[in-house]
Order: C-alpha cells, then structure tokens, then sequence
C-alpha cells in the first residue's frame, strides 16, 4: 500500500523535476532522464559541473593517494572528496584558505565535496568525548587535543573552501540500541541547524567569494599564482549538505530525513552506514532513507561501496557516492576488473602477458601487461600502487559512466513508446 | 706539449668522424657536431635514436620509481638503465626473457642499457668473494648464495635484452694502493675477453632477434601481447660496451683504455668512479681517460653526477652519463631548479604560491605551487616522489637539451666563421 502512494508521488515527481533547478547561487541541479528510482542529472557547481550518478574518488589530503591531478581529469573525474578532519590537521585549515582554498592550494579546476570531519573524528579516535557543544578529539599525528563544533567544522569547511562542504553530524556507531540511536539523531539534528545557521551567517567568507576580501596572490614570476580555477563571477558560495543519522532503524531514517529537510538543505546525504552492519541492511537502510528525501535535490551516500554496491544504488536513486576502496584496494593490490576482482599478487600473474582487464581503455590496460604489474607488485615498487589505483579508478568511473548512459538509454525508451502510442493513425 | 700533441689528433678526429658510422647490425653512432672536446651525436640503437650527450634515467628493476612510461616518453627520454643485479635477482632473468625481453616487459619500446651487475655486487655485498672466475655474493633481498662469472653477466644481459649491454667488470673499491689497482684492472681486462667472446658466440640469443627461435605470444584478447616495440627486422643484436677500469691512477687508467680498445667494443665506459673519491679527483681521471678513448664511438661515463658535472662532462667529451641523483633525490625532497638545488620540506616555501623553478616547463612547474608539493612531502604523500621526480628528470633531460644545443650553435658559429673566411670577394 505505501509503496503504490510512494509510487505514485515518485511518479509526479519525476515529470516535475524534469526541468527542477534548485534557485541559489551555489548550486544547481537538473535531472535530465529518469529510469525506474534512477536519475541521470547534472549538478552544476562554482567549479563545474557533476554530472550525476557520480562517484568520488578520495583525496583525503588534497591528494588522491598517488595519482597527478592531470590524471584524474583525463580519467574524467568531476568531483574529488577531500576530508576536512585530515586537512585541518595538516597543512591546516589558515594555510589552505590563505593560499585561496582547496582548488588553488591543489591546482584542481574541478569541483570538490569536504566531508564534516564527524566520520573520522568518531572512526580515528577512541579518546573522543562528545557533549551538546561538540567533540573533543586527539590527533591520530601527534595526539594533541582538538575540538570541533558545528560552528568551528563550519568554519573549517569555510577555509577549505570546497564547492560544497557537509553539516556537522555524530556519526552512530554501530551497534547502538534503539534509544542510543535516537539521542544521537537528535544531536545531529540540533548540529544540523546550528550547521546551517553558521553557515548561511558566514557563507560569504568562502576565499573564492568576492565578498571575503581575499586578495589573491599575484607573482610576476609565478605561472601557478595567477592561475584562477574559479569559473564564475565571485559572487557564488558553497552548498552546505545535511546529513541523515539513525542508526539501523528504519522509522528513525525516516524521521531523521524528515527533520532534516524541514531545515533545509539544497542536497542529502545519508551518513552513519558502512560502519559494520550487514550489506543486507546497508541497502534496506538506504531504500527506506531515500523515499523520505526529496527527489529534486542531489542524494549522497556516504562511504559506499563496491562496484556492484554503488550500480545498485544509483539505480536505487543515489545520485553521488564515495569511498576508499577502489584507492585503498589498489594499494593492496586488488583490481576490479570486468570479469571480478584479482589480486595481482598472485604467483599466476607472474608470466601473464595479457593485460589487466581486455574490456579495460584505461592507460594501464592499454600499455602493460599483468606479469609487469605484478613484478612491480612483487617488487614493492611504488609505480605499483599508482598504476593500480589509475586503473581502479578509471574501472570505478566507467561504472558510472555505464550507468548514465543507461538510464539515459531506459528513459529514451520510455519516451518514445510514449510518443508512438500517441500518434496512431 | 702532451696537450697539443693531443689537440691536433683530436682536431683531425672530429673531422673524420663528422660522418663516422660503425658498420654492425646492432648499432650507429653517428657525430652531427662538435664543440671543443664536446660532441652531438645520435646513436642508432635497436630501439630507437639516442640523442647525445645523454643523460639516462636509471630503472633498476624495470621502473623509474613512481614513473609511468608515457610520462617518461613525455620528458623526452630517449633510453633508460636497468640494474641487471636486481632483475636477476628479480623477476629473474628467465621471466623477463620468456616475455621477450625488457622493453616488451616494461612496455617501453624506446632503448635501454643494461649494466654488468659488477657495481651493484661490489657496492651491496660486503660477503662478495672474488676468484679469476666471478664473483660469489649473496643477495640483498633473502641473503640467498649467487654467482657472476662474465660468461653469466653476459648470459643475463642477453636474457634481458637491453640495446648496450656492460661487459662484467670488477668496481675498483676507493681507496686503493696501486698494485691493487693494476690487479683488479687486469682482471676486468681478462674479463672483458671473456664477456665478448661469450657475447659473440651467444648474441643472437637475445629474444628480439629472429635467430633466437623466440615465440612472442599471441593472445587474441590482449592488446600488450601484440605489442611489437622493436624497430628493426628482427637481424640486430645487442651491443656490447667494455668498461676502462684502473682506480684513481691516471697511467692505469690510459693502460685500461688502451687494452680495452685493443679488445674492441662498439664502446666505451669509463667505470669505477663516484665510489668516494673527491671530485677533483673524478674530473681528473675521466679527462686522463677520455683523451684515451676512440672520438669515433660512444663514450659512457657510470653513475655521474650533479647537473653542473653533467654539463662539464658532456663538455670534456662524454657522450653517455647515467645517476640515481635526481630520482634519489627527489624521494628525499631535494630539487634541482635554476637557481639552485632546495630542500622543499622546509617551512618557508609552506605558504609559497610560485612554481619550483619558474624557468622550467615540466608539467610540475606548470601546474603546482611550492606550498602544495611541500606539503605533499610533509604529509608523506606518494605523490610527493612522483611529482619530485617527474620534475627533476625533467631538469636533467631539459639540462642535456641545452647542452646539445650550445653543442650545435657552436659548431654551427664555427663552420659559419669558416665559411666567411672562404668567400672573401
């Protein structure tokens, strides 16, 4: 019964959002076809624009773990993820807004999404100590004290500069019982608010922002000072994200997205999953969040998952996804490949001429062949991890790819069994 | 009066060798300019010209550390080093040959030099034992028992199939008194008798000739499998280079070259050096040895140097240099630039927005700021190293550039002037 009404209302939707911009200066999104709970749309950014569903690759400080910036635009990356807990710690939050934010301080033209820093704070950190106010935490470098607020990680993400930066949130462990994971929502829902009223007081502070008085640097000898990323007027800002919590329990999803997007927010995203609960719950978890948010803002699931994981929810209605693993993977020496994953390790690699993955156009695939890529496994080489990760980064990014043009493909059908039962004769 | 003596012969040379070519399947070195004691030459390798003087990256176990091969090919390189030492020990001579050598191995279809192996048995075993034979050693890897004899090195280097291969020499340690000198030098003589007799007899084992019988797999659903890098018709064979030993003893080291000569090789590297002498001493005995070698062929100064010592070497008539220096180097964060070499882990170039050198055109300069690849560094990222050493590649291939090209403008100043000289009206 309520899947027919939420049929029904998805359905209405759908043809309403067709043409649904959301109206701020920070940030657009336009969904161009939809297929089934899926979405193909683009988000348009002060650094360009995303196209939707899109997966992130990690750049935890300012760096996608041995990968040049040239490569990851070759790759067709649009979005890099960058972690606001790592990069407060180091270079700092003053060094990278004095040096005019995330883009200029990593020389990367495209758009980037800063994380709350609530993941690592609550992952990194055994010593933490939570109250109303905030948390207090010690650095995993050289376990000096910290403490993040909503208003200081606010103010953090303001500094960083990124093109949209996410509201403070607790990230529930897991397991929590019922009540545990209750409490730790509504905190998240006050920090939520008092996220968003920092934010939209100090929003135009963002270095890029005209408004903020930053003056960039100009060296008469320098080509990297006077290069400008920024592709707009300096009037925009960034798009702050809430973050939905609690915990495993659908009812308190629900009332979480609910009271999330009463506060209001121009994207979503659903936190405090991939912390160790069955993938079973994962995904029923996420379903029953994602009919509770509104289809004309971008969704963003957090942390997930493996290229299986993130084809399923995109079809699910996801339309932005991060994680480490295809990045952490290729360090370890897994590959994703069209035909699975391999571990390129493996002694049977060892006088493999052939190469990584036959249905593969990325630089590796082209150029080497496996027995190579395991010598410079084998040999702890570095070029190992950089060519694995070019390769399961590229695998990551045509999954999506794939899955774009799919449901493009799924909506034309639609479109056009429409047309022709309307033109008979 | 030595040193006239010297520069008539050598005035006469640089005429003659101005199209000198020597006349084997394997190779060509042919002399476009010369400057001084200076020359421009190509060398025609199996795999592709050589521009020289050169300066070759080293690749000691088929990589450059961090370095994919396009981007190799995009600086410009024009031949690579590998250790036979360390691809010996592993992936083992056997795997690199049943794969059809280096070059198909490490997907680079541009030259390749291999060395003897003596400098890496001599300078990573203290456990080594010298007879007439070889050299036993143990590994550096599993302390595993090993044994170079010249007929083995030469077994390995054709296994290998590098373009120049290193006849087996002994690295004369420093300090050494002179009777020590004369008798590890008349080893390395002995020994580089027997690595060309070997050689003879066996060049047309390497897998790229056709005489070898060696079956390249084909693979229908691999695009690395179908690779062919090689230029040639499947006649040529390696080349193989002597080593002028002799310690720090000028008379040795003419007697070296001398009897080198006398062996005959398509040619010459001057060996043991940069082994703890001072410089001084360096230049002294490479310009005592050089005078000695014939102007006619290619002359390769091992393991040297500093960007100011290759400039003064390509000067002094050296046409061949390799180092682990600039990718050493840029592992521990030491830059080359033009105005100088910095430390860029030091805080002062943390907020620094100009480019590492802004006199260089390498993708590093042109796209990242002191302040990123400082904290890069800082924070232990691996593409600290990649992009450290990219750039100082960079500026030892941009360094040779220019060395080339002075080489050129002067001989070119010199034939013009001469010209005048000959039309007077």
């Amino acid at each position: 019964m309520f899947f027919v009404v939420y049929a029904f209302r998805e359905r209405f939707r759908r043809k309403r959002t067709l043409i649904a911009t959301i109206p701020t200066l920070s940030i657009s999104f336009h969904i161009d076809a939809t297929f089934g709970t899926a979405r193909a749309a683009r988000l348009t950014t002060p650094h360009g624009v995303v196209e939707t569903p899109v997966f992130m690759p990690v750049g935890t400080v300012a760096s996608v773990k041995g990968v040049s910036q040239d490569v990851l635009e070759e790759l067709g990356v649009q979005i890099l993820l960058g972690n606001t807990y790592h990069l407060y710690l180091r270079p700092g939050v003053e060094q990278v807004r004095k040096l005019g934010g995330l883009n200029r301080f990593m020389a990367w033209p495209r758009a980037i999404l800063t994380d709350s820093g609530g993941f690592q704070v609550f992952s990194l950190n055994e010593l933490r100590k939570v109250t109303e106010e905030g948390v207090t935490f010690r650095s995993h470098l050289d376990g000096s004290a910290h403490f993040f607020s909503p208003e200081s990680a606010m103010e953090a993400q303001i500094g960083l500069g990124a093109d949209i930066m996410m509201a403070f949130d607790e990230c529930t462990e897991f397991p929590a019982g019922q009540e545990r994971a209750r409490e730790s929502m509504e905190l998240t829902l006050r920090w939520a608010a008092r996220s968003k009223k920092y934010f939209e007081q100090h929003k135009e502070e963002v270095p890029w922002n005209r408004a903020s008085g930053f003056q960039f640097p100009v060296s008469s000898n320098t080509k990297s000072g006077n290069w400008k990323p920024e592709t707009g007027n300096g009037d925009e800002t960034q798009a702050l994200f809430g973050i939905v919590q609690g915990g495993m329990d659908a009812a308190l999803r629900k009332e979480s997205a609910e009271r999330t997007v009463e506060i209001g927010f121009p994207g979503y995203a659903i936190g405090g999953l991939s912390v160790g609960e069955p993938r079973a719950v994962t995904r029923e978890i996420v379903e029953a969040t994602l009919r509770h948010l509104p289809a004309d803002k971008p969704r963003y699931l957090m942390g997930v998952g493996t290229p299986e994981e993130i084809v399923q929810y995109a079809h699910a209605g996801v339309d932005m996804m991060d994680c480490v693993l295809p990045t952490r993977a290729a360090r370890h020496g897994l590959l994703f490949t069209s035909e699975g994953k391999i571990s390129i390790k493996q002694a049977r690699f060892a006088s493999d001429q052939g190469p990584l993955d036959a249905n593969c156009g990325c630089r590796v695939c082209q150029r080497y062949s496996r027995a190579y890529l395991r010598h410079l496994y084998a040999a702890n080489e570095v070029l190992a991890q950089v060519l694995n990760t070019v390769h399961n980064l590229s695998f990551y990014l045509d999954t999506m790819r794939s899955v774009r043009h799919s449901i493009a493909l799924g909506n034309r059908a639609q479109l056009l069994s429409g047309e022709q039962s309307g033109v008979k004769p």
